[in-house]
């Protein structure tokens, strides 16, 4: 008989400690029936969750935070560790406007050492605090935690090469075979022999003891058995990449075994020699019942495709990512020399269609976004046409390799920017809001942003017909119903008239803001009966032609954007305009750069003024 | 006897193939005359140039590009092979204003396969060229070429994660102990080791063979022959971090035996099964005849300094990086809580002062900005002040390390951004035009612009007495001599009066590019008695609290600055005026994103109408 209940008790990490193994072991289902339960509610990041309660457990019964300090790589798999640190009650508004981010976040818990969100940033940050910690002569361990589809960005490789003799840094790769189901990558198959090999790292250690014990023996091993011992002895000491750069690797260890990793971690509690490297084996959605019912199906399925009730990395059946996927992917069949380019977002950025029907053109580069855009470059140098599809937030990544591998060159790349604008649900560090302004740095970069399906479709293939470098930037999620009706001119921008006679009044919009600011027209127009005319463009760098010319009559000028004020495209235009001689009053709204917190798209808008009644409220006091 | 003049031969790769062993030998004593004779009079990279010589001949010899394609990493090594490809006449004028660019540009030959100039890149393009020409059957090899130092960069592993099977690609380690130098790095130890054990490669061979003929032995050795040999094998097979990766591994090869290079070369001219890395192990300044004369002082000294005549990556002895590398370790000397982090430039950013006072408290992290970026943030948060010291245009790798580590959990890291603005002779790869532009869009970021020494030992001091994320940035080389003689106020910005009476024009300028515009304020007053104000200002974001007021009532202002216009600070003063109402002209002078050559940078301003005199001529077409 054992009781339940466990997860009530815990207050705080302190409470962890105060359980016996068996009981951790009913406590981790506890969590477990936790997150199927309050994340099939609310949303979320579900199978990257269940994978890690053991891993989030045991670390939380072995190391005592905040004096030893967890970093989490990417950090949605963090919902465990909030459970552990008295955040139980906030998963009732996971994700949801003033709930729990979803994402560890320092100013949430003192338990969180370290933002997150983008990949590969958590060895670094480790490395940071680790030697603060050393610097200052502070106590406590420094645990990163890395998955393996992570592993597969050039940050952590920099990380690694400067771990230097850091006795306070533990790395955890939580191997979930992530970057295996997507079966790309020599990191995804070094992985594989070292998981396929779980017998070689105990064989080591009894080999070893066997050598020792190896006389000089007679003729039949010409060579002298000493060198042998020696060459052999050193392949023993240094058999893994990760003893190569300098850890000591143990591994691999059962993720779900929580007295195998008390046992692991209890070993480099307190005493290390070198940074440590710990290769544990998770299996993502471990527990999850529909997997457990066919476990055949469990096996075969993609670990997105597990997801796919909940989790918000993948397209919806109705959404930009999709109507892009589907149309390169019809594109392809007339175009051999396109090519599709991702980084670990097969199925976010809806390419499972390109996949499937051109696989040979098809390339997911891993957690890479500079690779992918370098990658591109070179693709585009023999002919090609890439396109390389990132979300917003991620493409940020490759700044430099957009400034001097694509545009200084003139590369014919294509930018598939997805989720640009605001985002639900993930908060600060997703939102796509700064691509338009530092696309829109570069001379010959030209930016397209579609407000719907149908623009959408035809600027791809428009794009595909054009050469140098292209971004086309569309919103995360579905079209807005408002703008589904409207028809795709082809245009790089289109006017709208609304209410009588000659406006003297202009907003200027683009993307999926566009629904907002046509409505506010409307409401002006239809309330205050005067008279608007929208602008709503589709290219948005370089400024089309005639733009300035068509604007510079009107007294007054409007423009709204979903993406940061500072540098953004309202700042082009303005400039463009005074540049021309414009007299009028110009008012820009657009994005702050920080306090973009989790919330759904709706709410983030009235919060930022960008929904229909602030403009209308903001044009009222303008005129 | 043997001939010479084989130099003067070569108008192309194919007269390099014509040519014996013995005659390659004289050939590269040629080269090597060559550059020393020319790069010590135009300047340039000198010593990464005489340390390639031999490899660049042999390449030439075996392959043929543009056929096969070589992509250099960074690309300040490819002298050679710019002579070897009928640019010989074009060293006169190197890195000179229309004259031969010091970096591979496809522009200037179809012998340069890819643009080169910042680190790490050469890999990823590699791969998009190899895989170009497999699609669409294409023959030919892709040879990348990357240094040891610009290994640590994460981009590398990105690619190398990405080799698969491509069978046309080669990479060469031009390994040149440039990491070793630095005497950092897990990288640097593992090339070490495998420098280390030459023999073993060989003895690999060897013992394999052995090992295949060893019978079944007695009871001395207790466990299966058989085991051991597997996993002996396995050891063998999977002996270096490359062959882990990948690709087929060979060397290390003395890359300055030009035999040695052609047979090597040679044995993957035409098949090849895999990807294939070739460590080939080259000495920086080779054959540099001051270093000849002292081989104990050649091998005692950093390569750097073997560059110090016309390296142009060392900040001279008067210099902005001087100044803040010397006044830093005097900081240093009184607040033990400042560190000190570069990616690989320790001596270009003048933090040589700083490791030597601070050794345990300075981090040459290698070519990694984004590391770099995000370790700071670490050490942010354990309370120290870390000062990151990156050049303008390098900073762009950390682009996204700036706004999710760094700005979006307001981390009091301080950014040293050496080399903003425009650089001589490097060209358009290098221009620091981006820093001030991509910074100024982060609402937490506070970025200072100093024009001269005193104004940067002002503002570093000041700026680690503040919190959160700032910048501190500044030009190459040293302060302009008028320039000089302004005292520092310690103001955000400071006003200065140029002719009689109540100024209706305002300049308004930051940085470097101050000089030009107080120069071009003297002439208007002086030459057309037209009174102007100067507004120079040290803090360029947020803008100075009162600038905006204060320039409210001109009627012209003129905004110049030496970055980019487009998302420069100029859009953002222009937003800012006309929020309050400026009714006035304001004329925004700034540079665009591309065609910024290698020349001077007098030149370079004159190019783009940010002299003195181009200022004037603009400010008489206004009035």
């Amino acid at each position: 008989m054992t009781e339940t209940g466990y997860l009530e008790q815990i207050g705080s990490p302190v409470d962890v400690k105060k359980l016996t193994q068996p009981q951790l072991k009913i406590l981790c289902e506890e969590i477990r029936s936790f997150l199927i339960e309050n994340v099939s509610k609310t949303g979320g990041h579900l199978s990257s969750n269940l994978g890690t309660v053991e891993l989030t457990v045991a670390l939380h019964k072995i190391f005592s935070t905040p004096t030893d300090q967890i970093v989490w790589d990417v950090g949605h798999q963090c919902y465990t560790h909030k459970l552990l640190t008295g955040r139980k009650d906030g998963f009732a508004h996971l994700r949801q406007e003033n709930g729990l981010s979803g994402f560890p976040n320092p100013s949430e818990s003192e338990h969180d050492a370290f933002i997150a969100g983008h990949g590969s940033t958590a060895l670094s940050a480790a490395i940071g605090l680790a030697q603060g910690k050393r610097l200052r002569g502070e106590k406590g361990k420094v645990i990163a935690i890395i998955g393996d589809g992570a592993f597969t960005g050039g940050m952590v490789y920099e990380g690694m090469n400067n771990i230097r003799t850091l006795s306070n840094l533990i790395v955890i790769l939580n191997d979930n075979k992530m970057s295996i189901s997507k079966n790309v990558g020599s990191v995804a198959q070094y992985l594989t022999q070292l998981r396929t090999s779980p017998g070689y790292f105990k064989a080591k250690r009894d080999v070893q003891s066997v050598l020792d014990a190896v006389p000089v023996v007679g003729p039949p091993i010409r060579m002298g058995i000493q060198a042998v011992k020696s060459a052999f002895r050193r392949s023993l000491y240094h058999s893994t990449m990760f003893e190569e750069m300098g850890f000591q690797y143990a591994g691999p260890i059962n993720g779900h075994d929580i007295g195998e990793l008390c046992d692991l971690f209890s070993a480099y509690q307190y005493e290390q020699s070198a940074p440590v490297f710990l290769h544990i084996l998770t299996v993502k959605g471990k527990g999850f019942a529909p997997a457990e019912q066919n476990p055949g199906e469990f096996h075969g399925v993609s670990a997105f495709d597990l997801d796919h009730v909940t989790d918000p990395d993948v397209a919806p059946p109705s959404s930009f990512s999709t109507v892009f996927g589907e149309e390169l992917a019809s594109l392809g069949e007339k175009d051999a020399s396109i090519c599709a380019v991702t980084a670990a977002m097969k199925y976010g950025t809806g390419l499972q269609f390109f996949y499937k029907q051109h696989k040979d053109r098809f390339f997911d580069v891993g957690m890479a976004e500079e690779h992918a855009v370098t990658f591109s470059a070179g693709l585009a140098k023999t002919g090609l046409k890439p396109v390389v599809a990132l979300y917003s937030t991620f493409l940020q990544r490759a700044y430099d390799q957009l400034i001097h591998d694509v545009s200084l060159q003139n590369a014919n790349v294509l930018v598939a920017v997805d989720r640009a604008g605001l985002v639900p649900g993930d908060g600060a560090t997703h939102q796509g809001i700064f691509d338009a302004a530092f696309l829109s740095q570069l001379d010959n970069f030209k930016v397209v942003s579609p407000c719907n399906y149908a623009e959408t479709r035809h600027w791809l293939k428009q794009l595909l017909q054009e050469t140098g470098p292209r971004a086309l930037r569309y919103p995360r999620g579905a079209e807005d119903e408002s703008l589904a009706e409207l028809l795709c001119s082809g245009n790089e921008y289109d006017l709208y008239h609304f209410g009588d006679g000659t406006a003297h009044n202009a907003f200027v919009c683009y993307g999926g803001e566009s629904a907002q600011v046509l409505k506010a027209a409307q409401m002006v127009a239809q309330k205050d009966g005067i008279a608007v005319d929208v602008f709503k463009l589709c290219v948005i760098h370089p400024l089309p032609i005639g733009l300035a010319e068509a604007l510079i009559n009107y007294s007054h000028i409007l423009f709204v954007e979903e993406g940061i004020a500072s540098g953004g495209i309202g700042e082009h235009l303005r400039s463009a305009l005074e540049e021309k001689g414009f007299q009028g009053m110009f008012r820009h709204v657009g994005l702050p750069s920080l306090g973009i917190s989790h919330a759904s798209v709706d709410q983030l808008r009235r919060q930022f003024g960008l929904d229909a009644q602030s403009l209308l409220d903001l044009e009222r006091g303008m005129l």
